[in-house]
Protein backbone atom coordinates (compact mmCIF):
# COMPACT_ATOMS: atom_id res chain seq x y z
CA UNK A 1 0.00 0.00 0.00
CA UNK A 2 1.03 3.62 -0.79
CA UNK A 3 -0.54 6.76 -0.15
CA UNK A 4 -0.63 9.92 -2.40
CA UNK A 5 -1.77 13.57 -2.96
CA UNK A 6 -3.24 14.05 -6.19
CA UNK A 7 -4.48 17.72 -7.41
CA UNK A 8 -3.49 21.38 -7.76
CA UNK A 9 -1.18 22.70 -4.87
CA UNK A 10 -3.05 23.61 -1.34
CA UNK A 11 -6.11 21.61 -3.39
CA UNK A 12 -4.74 17.79 -3.29
CA UNK A 13 -6.74 14.87 -2.83
CA UNK A 14 -5.92 11.44 -0.61
CA UNK A 15 -5.71 8.31 -2.60
CA UNK A 16 -4.19 4.81 -1.90
CA UNK A 17 -2.29 2.43 -4.31
CA UNK A 18 -2.86 -1.63 -3.39
CA UNK A 19 -0.19 -3.46 -4.08
CA UNK A 20 -1.08 -4.14 -7.86
CA UNK A 21 -0.58 -0.41 -8.26
CA UNK A 22 -4.08 0.28 -8.44
CA UNK A 23 -5.55 3.58 -7.55
CA UNK A 24 -8.45 4.02 -5.33
CA UNK A 25 -10.35 7.42 -3.88
CA UNK A 26 -9.84 7.07 -0.04
CA UNK A 27 -11.79 11.02 0.77
CA UNK A 28 -14.62 8.40 2.27
CA UNK A 29 -11.89 7.83 5.06
CA UNK A 30 -10.07 10.81 5.42
CA UNK A 31 -10.18 14.57 3.35
CA UNK A 32 -5.78 14.66 3.86
CA UNK A 33 -2.88 12.33 4.75
CA UNK A 34 -2.15 14.92 7.32
CA UNK A 35 -1.13 14.65 11.25
CA UNK A 36 -5.25 14.02 12.54
CA UNK A 37 -5.08 11.16 10.15
CA UNK A 38 -1.78 9.41 11.05
CA UNK A 39 -2.85 10.13 14.48
CA UNK A 40 -6.11 8.85 14.53
CA UNK A 41 -4.37 5.24 13.03
CA UNK A 42 -5.53 6.35 9.61
CA UNK A 43 -3.27 4.14 7.98
CA UNK A 44 -4.41 0.76 9.53
CA UNK A 45 -8.36 2.45 8.60
CA UNK A 46 -7.35 3.00 4.90
CA UNK A 47 -4.84 -0.62 5.08
CA UNK A 48 -8.83 -2.26 6.12
CA UNK A 49 -10.93 -0.17 3.89
CA UNK A 50 -9.08 -1.72 0.97
CA UNK A 51 -9.34 -5.13 2.00
CA UNK A 52 -13.31 -4.72 2.47
CA UNK A 53 -13.18 -3.19 -1.19
CA UNK A 54 -14.63 0.16 0.36
CA UNK A 55 -13.41 2.49 -2.22
CA UNK A 56 -14.31 3.63 -5.64
CA UNK A 57 -11.33 2.81 -7.77
CA UNK A 58 -9.72 5.93 -9.95
CA UNK A 59 -9.85 4.08 -13.18
CA UNK A 60 -6.03 3.68 -13.37
CA UNK A 61 -2.80 2.58 -11.69
CA UNK A 62 1.39 2.32 -11.81
CA UNK A 63 3.02 -0.71 -12.43
CA UNK A 64 5.79 -0.87 -9.76
CA UNK A 65 8.99 1.06 -10.79
CA UNK A 66 7.23 2.80 -13.39
CA UNK A 67 8.70 6.20 -14.83
CA UNK A 68 5.46 9.11 -14.39
CA UNK A 69 5.36 12.76 -13.45
CA UNK A 70 1.49 13.14 -13.38
CA UNK A 71 -0.76 10.72 -12.43
CA UNK A 72 -2.29 9.00 -15.97
CA UNK A 73 -5.40 11.36 -16.00
CA UNK A 74 -2.50 14.37 -16.10
CA UNK A 75 -3.19 15.90 -12.89
CA UNK A 76 -0.57 17.06 -10.92
CA UNK A 77 1.09 15.12 -7.85
CA UNK A 78 1.46 16.63 -4.88
CA UNK A 79 3.39 15.97 -2.03
CA UNK A 80 1.80 12.71 -0.12
CA UNK A 81 1.83 14.39 2.83
CA UNK A 82 0.07 17.65 3.65
CA UNK A 83 2.08 20.66 4.69
CA UNK A 84 3.96 19.74 7.98
CA UNK A 85 4.12 21.37 10.90
CA UNK A 86 8.06 21.31 10.99
CA UNK A 87 10.50 19.83 8.81
CA UNK A 88 13.45 18.32 10.53
CA UNK A 89 16.43 17.37 9.28
CA UNK A 90 19.89 15.74 10.15
CA UNK A 91 22.97 16.56 8.14
CA UNK A 92 25.87 14.60 7.33
CA UNK A 93 24.17 11.26 8.47
CA UNK A 94 26.57 9.31 5.36
CA UNK A 95 30.03 9.44 6.28
CA UNK A 96 31.02 9.82 2.49
CA UNK A 97 29.32 12.67 2.33
CA UNK A 98 30.60 14.11 5.21
CA UNK A 99 34.17 13.95 3.82
CA UNK A 100 32.85 15.26 0.60
CA UNK A 101 32.20 18.39 2.59
CA UNK A 102 35.16 19.13 4.24
CA UNK A 103 33.77 17.28 7.65
CA UNK A 104 34.83 14.57 9.69
CA UNK A 105 31.70 12.23 10.30
CA UNK A 106 29.30 13.47 13.63
CA UNK A 107 29.36 11.34 16.99
CA UNK A 108 26.01 12.56 17.26
CA UNK A 109 23.00 14.01 14.81
CA UNK A 110 23.45 17.11 13.53
CA UNK A 111 19.73 18.94 13.38
CA UNK A 112 19.01 22.14 11.60
CA UNK A 113 15.13 23.10 10.42
CA UNK A 114 13.71 23.90 6.94
CA UNK A 115 10.48 26.17 7.05
CA UNK A 116 7.28 23.84 6.49
CA UNK A 117 6.39 26.04 4.05
CA UNK A 118 8.95 24.81 1.18
CA UNK A 119 7.09 21.72 0.69
CA UNK A 120 6.62 21.07 -2.83
CA UNK A 121 5.28 18.43 -5.10
CA UNK A 122 7.92 15.79 -6.29
CA UNK A 123 7.49 16.94 -10.06
CA UNK A 124 7.00 20.78 -9.71
CA UNK A 125 9.17 22.89 -12.25
CA UNK A 126 11.59 23.67 -8.91
CA UNK A 127 13.04 27.40 -8.96
CA UNK A 128 16.64 28.06 -8.47
CA UNK A 129 16.69 31.55 -6.67
CA UNK A 130 17.62 34.45 -8.86
CA UNK A 131 20.66 35.12 -7.77
CA UNK A 132 21.69 31.90 -6.55
CA UNK A 133 24.74 30.64 -7.71
CA UNK A 134 25.29 27.32 -5.77
CA UNK A 135 21.82 25.49 -5.80
CA UNK A 136 22.53 21.73 -5.01
CA UNK A 137 20.53 18.58 -4.80
CA UNK A 138 20.38 16.00 -1.69
CA UNK A 139 17.99 13.10 -2.64
CA UNK A 140 17.27 11.83 1.11
CA UNK A 141 15.44 9.07 2.71
CA UNK A 142 12.24 11.00 4.91
CA UNK A 143 10.42 9.97 8.23
CA UNK A 144 6.80 10.80 8.55
CA UNK A 145 5.70 11.20 12.37
CA UNK A 146 2.47 9.46 13.54
CA UNK A 147 2.21 10.78 16.98
CA UNK A 148 3.08 13.37 19.17
CA UNK A 149 6.58 12.61 21.07
CA UNK A 150 8.63 13.88 23.51
CA UNK A 151 11.65 12.58 25.33
CA UNK A 152 11.21 9.05 24.46
CA UNK A 153 12.98 6.84 26.21
CA UNK A 154 14.89 4.66 23.79
CA UNK A 155 15.45 4.33 20.31
CA UNK A 156 13.36 1.04 20.99
CA UNK A 157 10.18 3.04 21.87
CA UNK A 158 11.13 5.50 18.46
CA UNK A 159 10.10 3.29 15.91
CA UNK A 160 6.49 3.19 17.41
CA UNK A 161 5.98 7.18 16.30
CA UNK A 162 7.23 6.60 12.50
CA UNK A 163 4.03 6.42 10.92
CA UNK A 164 5.69 6.05 7.25
CA UNK A 165 8.82 6.89 4.93
CA UNK A 166 8.98 9.12 1.67
CA UNK A 167 11.44 10.34 -0.85
CA UNK A 168 12.77 13.85 -0.10
CA UNK A 169 14.83 16.61 -2.10
CA UNK A 170 16.58 19.14 0.50
CA UNK A 171 17.62 21.47 -2.43
CA UNK A 172 20.29 23.77 -0.48
CA UNK A 173 21.95 26.69 -1.06
CA UNK A 174 25.31 26.04 -0.66
CA UNK A 175 27.02 29.72 -1.23
CA UNK A 176 24.04 31.03 1.67
CA UNK A 177 24.44 28.15 3.62
CA UNK A 178 27.87 27.90 4.20
CA UNK A 179 29.55 31.18 4.72
CA UNK A 180 28.41 33.81 6.41
CA UNK A 181 28.93 34.46 10.60
CA UNK A 182 27.85 31.93 13.06
CA UNK A 183 27.92 29.18 10.58
CA UNK A 184 24.13 28.75 10.91
CA UNK A 185 23.04 26.90 7.49
CA UNK A 186 19.03 28.11 7.18
CA UNK A 187 19.87 31.11 4.45
CA UNK A 188 20.91 28.30 2.09
CA UNK A 189 18.23 25.30 3.74
CA UNK A 190 15.12 27.84 3.56
CA UNK A 191 14.50 28.92 -0.26
CA UNK A 192 11.04 28.80 -1.81
CA UNK A 193 10.04 25.30 -3.26
CA UNK A 194 13.35 23.54 -2.11
CA UNK A 195 11.77 20.49 -0.05
CA UNK A 196 10.11 18.67 -2.66
CA UNK A 197 8.55 15.27 -1.30
CA UNK A 198 7.34 12.13 -2.28
CA UNK A 199 5.25 10.83 -4.58
CA UNK A 200 4.40 8.21 -2.26
CA UNK A 201 4.12 7.47 1.39
CA UNK A 202 4.97 4.12 2.33
CA UNK A 203 3.81 2.76 5.98
CA UNK A 204 6.63 2.17 8.11
CA UNK A 205 5.51 -1.66 9.00
CA UNK A 206 6.19 -2.68 5.19
CA UNK A 207 9.20 -1.23 4.23
CA UNK A 208 12.85 -1.39 5.40
CA UNK A 209 14.14 1.90 6.06
CA UNK A 210 17.82 0.58 6.19
CA UNK A 211 18.50 -1.19 3.10
CA UNK A 212 17.38 1.02 0.51
CA UNK A 213 19.05 2.14 -2.96
CA UNK A 214 19.35 5.95 -3.35
CA UNK A 215 20.33 7.51 -6.60
CA UNK A 216 20.20 10.64 -7.94
CA UNK A 217 20.80 12.20 -11.74
CA UNK A 218 20.78 15.01 -13.73
CA UNK A 219 20.01 15.37 -16.99
CA UNK A 220 20.48 11.34 -16.98
CA UNK A 221 24.19 11.52 -15.33
CA UNK A 222 24.28 9.41 -12.07
CA UNK A 223 25.13 11.74 -9.29
CA UNK A 224 24.26 10.04 -5.57
CA UNK A 225 24.36 5.94 -6.20
CA UNK A 226 24.41 5.22 -2.31
CA UNK A 227 21.97 2.78 0.08
CA UNK A 228 20.84 4.08 3.50
CA UNK A 229 22.74 0.70 4.52
CA UNK A 230 24.99 3.26 5.13
CA UNK A 231 23.49 5.64 7.51
CA UNK A 232 25.58 6.71 10.53
CA UNK A 233 22.66 7.26 12.10
CA UNK A 234 19.57 4.82 12.15
CA UNK A 235 15.90 5.92 11.57
CA UNK A 236 15.09 4.92 15.64
CA UNK A 237 17.94 6.58 16.84
CA UNK A 238 16.98 9.86 14.62
CA UNK A 239 13.64 9.92 15.90
CA UNK A 240 14.78 9.46 19.20
CA UNK A 241 17.39 11.75 19.42
CA UNK A 242 15.27 14.31 18.02
CA UNK A 243 12.50 13.77 20.93
CA UNK A 244 15.24 15.19 23.18
CA UNK A 245 15.35 18.68 22.31
CA UNK A 246 11.99 18.84 20.66
CA UNK A 247 8.28 17.90 20.60
CA UNK A 248 7.60 15.93 17.74
CA UNK A 249 4.18 15.83 16.31
CA UNK A 250 1.84 14.03 13.75
CA UNK A 251 2.58 14.96 10.50
CA UNK A 252 5.97 16.14 11.15
CA UNK A 253 8.83 15.14 8.22
CA UNK A 254 11.70 14.26 9.60
CA UNK A 255 14.86 14.06 6.36
CA UNK A 256 17.57 11.90 7.47
CA UNK A 257 20.78 13.21 5.32
CA UNK A 258 21.96 12.43 2.34
CA UNK A 259 25.13 10.69 0.98
CA UNK A 260 27.97 11.36 -1.88
CA UNK A 261 27.25 13.01 -4.68
CA UNK A 262 26.45 16.59 -4.69
CA UNK A 263 28.05 19.57 -6.31
CA UNK A 264 29.20 20.91 -3.12
CA UNK A 265 31.78 18.27 -3.43
CA UNK A 266 32.90 20.09 -6.18
CA UNK A 267 32.97 16.64 -8.83
CA UNK A 268 30.14 18.33 -10.73
CA UNK A 269 28.41 21.41 -11.90
CA UNK A 270 25.68 22.82 -9.71
CA UNK A 271 22.20 23.08 -11.04
CA UNK A 272 21.41 25.45 -13.88
CA UNK A 273 18.17 26.52 -15.65
CA UNK A 274 16.91 23.65 -17.94
CA UNK A 275 18.71 20.86 -16.14
CA UNK A 276 16.51 17.82 -15.29
CA UNK A 277 17.44 16.63 -11.49
CA UNK A 278 15.94 12.97 -11.01
CA UNK A 279 15.85 11.59 -7.59
CA UNK A 280 14.96 7.95 -6.51
CA UNK A 281 14.93 5.53 -3.54
CA UNK A 282 13.73 2.35 -3.80
CA UNK A 283 10.07 1.16 -3.16
CA UNK A 284 9.48 5.49 -2.30
CA UNK A 285 9.59 6.17 -6.11
CA UNK A 286 11.29 8.79 -8.36
CA UNK A 287 11.33 12.63 -8.02
CA UNK A 288 11.68 14.53 -11.02
CA UNK A 289 12.48 18.17 -11.57
CA UNK A 290 13.18 20.72 -14.54
CA UNK A 291 15.08 23.46 -12.57
CA UNK A 292 14.46 27.37 -13.88
CA UNK A 293 15.63 30.34 -12.89
CA UNK A 294 12.92 32.18 -10.90
CA UNK A 295 12.78 36.23 -11.77
CA UNK A 296 12.28 38.67 -8.78
CA UNK A 297 9.13 40.33 -9.96
CA UNK A 298 7.09 36.74 -11.14
CA UNK B 1 -4.32 49.79 20.84
CA UNK B 2 -3.38 46.31 21.75
CA UNK B 3 -4.17 42.67 20.67
CA UNK B 4 -4.38 39.71 23.02
CA UNK B 5 -5.69 36.31 22.94
CA UNK B 6 -7.41 35.01 26.03
CA UNK B 7 -8.88 31.50 26.95
CA UNK B 8 -6.79 27.83 27.21
CA UNK B 9 -4.02 26.72 24.62
CA UNK B 10 -5.60 26.25 21.79
CA UNK B 11 -8.46 27.66 22.54
CA UNK B 12 -8.09 31.17 22.57
CA UNK B 13 -10.31 34.11 21.74
CA UNK B 14 -9.40 37.55 20.12
CA UNK B 15 -9.75 40.70 21.86
CA UNK B 16 -8.54 43.89 22.05
CA UNK B 17 -7.23 46.67 23.70
CA UNK B 18 -8.45 50.49 22.85
CA UNK B 19 -5.98 53.41 23.81
CA UNK B 20 -7.61 53.79 27.16
CA UNK B 21 -6.82 49.66 28.22
CA UNK B 22 -10.58 48.79 27.74
CA UNK B 23 -11.08 45.62 26.75
CA UNK B 24 -12.93 44.58 24.13
CA UNK B 25 -14.48 41.02 22.21
CA UNK B 26 -13.94 41.31 18.04
CA UNK B 27 -14.97 37.98 17.26
CA UNK B 28 -17.74 39.26 15.25
CA UNK B 29 -14.45 40.61 13.00
CA UNK B 30 -12.63 37.97 13.61
CA UNK B 31 -12.07 34.06 15.08
CA UNK B 32 -8.71 34.45 15.52
CA UNK B 33 -5.58 37.17 15.46
CA UNK B 34 -3.50 34.95 12.83
CA UNK B 35 -2.17 35.28 9.20
CA UNK B 36 -5.55 35.01 7.53
CA UNK B 37 -6.47 37.98 9.89
CA UNK B 38 -3.48 39.64 9.16
CA UNK B 39 -3.38 39.23 5.36
CA UNK B 40 -6.87 40.48 5.17
CA UNK B 41 -6.32 43.76 6.61
CA UNK B 42 -7.83 43.01 10.08
CA UNK B 43 -5.64 45.64 12.14
CA UNK B 44 -7.96 48.27 10.21
CA UNK B 45 -11.14 46.61 10.49
CA UNK B 46 -10.68 46.12 14.05
CA UNK B 47 -9.32 49.82 14.02
CA UNK B 48 -12.35 51.17 12.57
CA UNK B 49 -14.86 48.79 14.66
CA UNK B 50 -13.20 50.20 17.42
CA UNK B 51 -13.97 53.91 16.54
CA UNK B 52 -17.59 52.82 15.89
CA UNK B 53 -18.53 51.23 18.79
CA UNK B 54 -19.02 48.01 17.10
CA UNK B 55 -17.45 45.72 19.83
CA UNK B 56 -19.08 44.86 23.29
CA UNK B 57 -16.79 45.70 25.88
CA UNK B 58 -15.14 42.76 27.96
CA UNK B 59 -16.01 44.93 31.16
CA UNK B 60 -12.55 45.47 32.47
CA UNK B 61 -9.00 47.39 31.44
CA UNK B 62 -5.63 47.21 31.88
CA UNK B 63 -3.73 50.77 32.84
CA UNK B 64 -0.57 51.34 30.81
CA UNK B 65 2.06 49.42 32.50
CA UNK B 66 0.16 47.80 35.16
CA UNK B 67 1.35 44.82 36.29
CA UNK B 68 -0.58 41.67 35.41
CA UNK B 69 -0.26 37.98 34.77
CA UNK B 70 -3.94 37.05 33.86
CA UNK B 71 -7.17 38.46 32.37
CA UNK B 72 -8.70 40.24 35.36
CA UNK B 73 -11.27 37.74 35.12
CA UNK B 74 -8.91 35.16 36.28
CA UNK B 75 -9.01 33.59 32.54
CA UNK B 76 -5.22 32.58 31.07
CA UNK B 77 -3.64 35.16 28.54
CA UNK B 78 -2.41 33.11 25.77
CA UNK B 79 0.42 33.92 22.38
CA UNK B 80 -1.47 37.27 20.92
CA UNK B 81 -0.92 35.34 17.75
CA UNK B 82 -2.05 31.83 16.66
CA UNK B 83 0.55 29.44 15.80
CA UNK B 84 2.87 30.47 13.30
CA UNK B 85 3.94 28.98 10.02
CA UNK B 86 7.32 29.51 10.87
CA UNK B 87 9.48 31.46 14.06
CA UNK B 88 12.45 32.92 12.46
CA UNK B 89 15.10 33.90 14.72
CA UNK B 90 18.17 36.60 14.39
CA UNK B 91 21.41 36.07 16.42
CA UNK B 92 23.65 38.01 17.91
CA UNK B 93 22.04 41.65 16.70
CA UNK B 94 23.56 43.35 19.34
CA UNK B 95 26.96 44.29 19.48
CA UNK B 96 27.56 43.77 23.23
CA UNK B 97 25.74 40.65 23.29
CA UNK B 98 27.22 38.75 20.42
CA UNK B 99 30.95 40.24 22.54
CA UNK B 100 29.55 38.18 25.92
CA UNK B 101 28.73 34.78 24.08
CA UNK B 102 32.05 34.93 22.48
CA UNK B 103 31.81 35.89 18.91
CA UNK B 104 32.79 39.12 16.76
CA UNK B 105 29.35 41.21 15.68
CA UNK B 106 27.70 40.04 12.78
CA UNK B 107 28.33 41.78 9.55
CA UNK B 108 25.40 40.20 7.71
CA UNK B 109 22.63 38.73 9.79
CA UNK B 110 22.57 35.48 11.22
CA UNK B 111 19.65 33.43 10.68
CA UNK B 112 17.83 30.26 12.57
CA UNK B 113 14.78 28.79 13.38
CA UNK B 114 12.57 27.52 15.81
CA UNK B 115 9.87 24.53 15.66
CA UNK B 116 6.46 26.78 15.56
CA UNK B 117 5.51 24.48 18.16
CA UNK B 118 7.40 25.91 20.69
CA UNK B 119 4.80 29.20 21.09
CA UNK B 120 3.65 29.41 24.34
CA UNK B 121 1.64 32.24 26.66
CA UNK B 122 3.40 35.10 28.14
CA UNK B 123 2.90 33.70 31.84
CA UNK B 124 2.20 29.82 31.42
CA UNK B 125 4.78 27.99 33.57
CA UNK B 126 7.56 27.04 31.95
CA UNK B 127 9.10 23.51 31.92
CA UNK B 128 12.97 23.62 32.12
CA UNK B 129 13.82 20.16 30.10
CA UNK B 130 14.48 16.85 32.41
CA UNK B 131 18.14 17.03 31.50
CA UNK B 132 19.14 20.48 30.85
CA UNK B 133 21.51 21.99 33.08
CA UNK B 134 21.88 25.36 30.77
CA UNK B 135 19.11 26.68 30.44
CA UNK B 136 18.81 30.55 29.79
CA UNK B 137 16.25 33.53 28.89
CA UNK B 138 16.65 36.04 25.73
CA UNK B 139 14.34 38.67 26.18
CA UNK B 140 13.26 39.38 22.28
CA UNK B 141 11.36 42.05 20.36
CA UNK B 142 9.42 39.99 17.88
CA UNK B 143 7.83 41.25 14.43
CA UNK B 144 4.54 39.21 13.31
CA UNK B 145 4.55 39.52 9.58
CA UNK B 146 1.67 40.86 7.46
CA UNK B 147 1.96 39.58 4.11
CA UNK B 148 3.29 37.25 1.92
CA UNK B 149 6.56 38.52 1.02
CA UNK B 150 9.81 36.72 -1.25
CA UNK B 151 12.77 38.82 -2.43
CA UNK B 152 11.68 42.10 -1.67
CA UNK B 153 13.52 44.66 -3.33
CA UNK B 154 14.62 47.08 -0.27
CA UNK B 155 14.26 47.64 3.37
CA UNK B 156 11.59 50.48 2.40
CA UNK B 157 10.06 47.81 0.42
CA UNK B 158 10.09 45.69 3.92
CA UNK B 159 8.21 48.12 5.88
CA UNK B 160 4.90 47.11 4.13
CA UNK B 161 5.12 43.53 5.31
CA UNK B 162 5.23 44.15 8.97
CA UNK B 163 2.19 43.83 10.78
CA UNK B 164 3.21 44.48 14.51
CA UNK B 165 5.60 43.94 17.13
CA UNK B 166 5.46 41.65 19.77
CA UNK B 167 7.77 40.44 23.00
CA UNK B 168 9.36 37.59 22.84
CA UNK B 169 11.49 35.12 25.22
CA UNK B 170 13.68 32.88 23.08
CA UNK B 171 14.43 30.28 25.91
CA UNK B 172 17.67 28.43 24.80
CA UNK B 173 19.46 25.38 26.17
CA UNK B 174 23.33 26.14 25.69
CA UNK B 175 24.67 23.10 26.36
CA UNK B 176 22.44 21.31 23.45
CA UNK B 177 22.86 25.10 21.09
CA UNK B 178 26.57 25.34 21.42
CA UNK B 179 28.48 22.06 21.25
CA UNK B 180 27.98 19.68 18.83
CA UNK B 181 29.16 18.71 15.06
CA UNK B 182 28.56 21.81 12.48
CA UNK B 183 27.56 23.91 15.48
CA UNK B 184 24.36 24.39 14.24
CA UNK B 185 22.14 25.74 17.28
CA UNK B 186 18.58 24.03 16.51
CA UNK B 187 18.64 21.32 19.59
CA UNK B 188 19.22 23.94 22.01
CA UNK B 189 16.37 26.29 20.44
CA UNK B 190 13.36 24.26 20.02
CA UNK B 191 12.43 22.60 23.48
CA UNK B 192 9.14 22.76 24.30
CA UNK B 193 7.35 25.75 25.07
CA UNK B 194 10.79 27.52 24.37
CA UNK B 195 8.81 30.73 22.64
CA UNK B 196 6.65 32.71 25.24
CA UNK B 197 4.92 35.49 23.17
CA UNK B 198 2.85 38.55 24.30
CA UNK B 199 0.78 39.45 26.01
CA UNK B 200 0.39 41.85 23.05
CA UNK B 201 0.85 42.61 19.81
CA UNK B 202 1.28 46.43 18.96
CA UNK B 203 0.31 47.18 15.17
CA UNK B 204 3.23 48.60 13.32
CA UNK B 205 2.06 51.94 12.42
CA UNK B 206 1.49 53.03 15.92
CA UNK B 207 5.13 51.97 17.31
CA UNK B 208 8.27 52.99 17.22
CA UNK B 209 10.33 49.67 17.36
CA UNK B 210 13.59 51.17 17.11
CA UNK B 211 13.87 52.80 20.81
CA UNK B 212 12.32 50.66 22.91
CA UNK B 213 13.67 49.47 26.81
CA UNK B 214 13.99 45.96 26.71
CA UNK B 215 15.15 44.35 30.32
CA UNK B 216 14.78 41.08 31.96
CA UNK B 217 14.89 40.38 35.62
CA UNK B 218 15.40 36.58 37.35
CA UNK B 219 13.82 36.53 40.60
CA UNK B 220 13.46 40.45 40.69
CA UNK B 221 17.10 40.71 39.87
CA UNK B 222 17.74 42.90 36.90
CA UNK B 223 19.57 40.76 33.93
CA UNK B 224 19.10 42.46 30.87
CA UNK B 225 18.86 46.09 30.25
CA UNK B 226 19.21 47.53 27.06
CA UNK B 227 17.19 48.76 24.23
CA UNK B 228 16.16 48.28 20.52
CA UNK B 229 18.68 51.26 19.89
CA UNK B 230 21.12 49.64 20.13
CA UNK B 231 19.91 47.21 17.24
CA UNK B 232 22.77 46.09 14.90
CA UNK B 233 19.91 45.35 11.64
CA UNK B 234 17.18 47.25 11.94
CA UNK B 235 13.75 46.17 11.95
CA UNK B 236 13.37 46.41 7.76
CA UNK B 237 16.62 45.15 7.09
CA UNK B 238 16.10 42.43 8.75
CA UNK B 239 13.00 41.48 7.02
CA UNK B 240 14.65 42.52 3.51
CA UNK B 241 17.54 39.82 4.48
CA UNK B 242 15.68 37.11 5.15
CA UNK B 243 12.88 37.18 2.31
CA UNK B 244 15.95 36.87 -0.11
CA UNK B 245 16.24 33.37 1.27
CA UNK B 246 12.67 32.37 2.17
CA UNK B 247 9.38 33.09 1.89
CA UNK B 248 7.68 34.96 4.44
CA UNK B 249 3.80 34.51 4.86
CA UNK B 250 1.13 36.20 7.33
CA UNK B 251 1.53 35.39 10.86
CA UNK B 252 4.90 34.52 10.73
CA UNK B 253 7.08 35.96 13.68
CA UNK B 254 10.66 36.65 13.76
CA UNK B 255 12.67 37.32 16.31
CA UNK B 256 14.74 39.93 16.13
CA UNK B 257 17.82 38.72 18.71
CA UNK B 258 18.72 39.71 22.52
CA UNK B 259 20.45 41.95 24.20
CA UNK B 260 23.61 41.29 26.75
CA UNK B 261 22.63 39.90 29.81
CA UNK B 262 21.71 36.11 29.49
CA UNK B 263 23.33 33.32 31.90
CA UNK B 264 25.53 32.68 29.01
CA UNK B 265 27.84 35.62 29.85
CA UNK B 266 29.00 33.61 32.54
CA UNK B 267 27.89 36.47 35.06
CA UNK B 268 24.26 35.09 35.87
CA UNK B 269 23.53 31.27 37.01
CA UNK B 270 21.26 29.30 34.60
CA UNK B 271 17.24 28.79 35.38
CA UNK B 272 16.50 26.68 38.15
CA UNK B 273 13.52 24.98 39.39
CA UNK B 274 11.55 27.63 41.21
CA UNK B 275 12.80 30.80 39.37
CA UNK B 276 10.58 33.71 38.70
CA UNK B 277 11.68 35.71 35.11
CA UNK B 278 10.06 38.73 33.92
CA UNK B 279 10.76 40.53 30.75
CA UNK B 280 9.41 43.54 29.21
CA UNK B 281 10.02 45.55 26.12
CA UNK B 282 8.04 49.26 26.51
CA UNK B 283 4.75 49.45 24.90
CA UNK B 284 4.44 45.81 24.62
CA UNK B 285 4.12 44.45 27.84
CA UNK B 286 5.74 42.19 30.22
CA UNK B 287 5.95 38.69 30.67
CA UNK B 288 6.21 36.69 33.99
CA UNK B 289 7.06 32.69 33.54
CA UNK B 290 8.14 30.52 36.78
CA UNK B 291 10.21 27.86 35.59
CA UNK B 292 9.50 24.34 37.03
CA UNK B 293 11.62 20.77 36.28
CA UNK B 294 9.81 19.06 33.73
CA UNK B 295 9.55 15.19 34.52
CA UNK B 296 10.38 13.06 31.27
CA UNK B 297 7.31 10.78 32.01
CA UNK B 298 4.81 14.16 33.28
Amino acid sequence: MKFARIGEPGAERPIALDNEGRAFDISSTTPDINGAFLAADGIAAVRAGLAAGSYPELGWSLAAGEAFSAAPTGERIGSPVARPGNVICIGMNYAAHARESGAEPPTIPVVFLKPANTVAGPFDPAPIPPSAQKYDWEVELGIVIGAHAKYLPSAEAAKDVIAGLLIANDLSEREYQIPGAAGQWTKGKSLPQSTPLGPFLVPADEIDGHNLGCRSWINGEIRQDSSTADFIFDLPTVVHHLSQYMALEPGDVILTGTPEGVALSGRFPYLAEGDVGEFEIQQLGRQRQVFFREQVNA
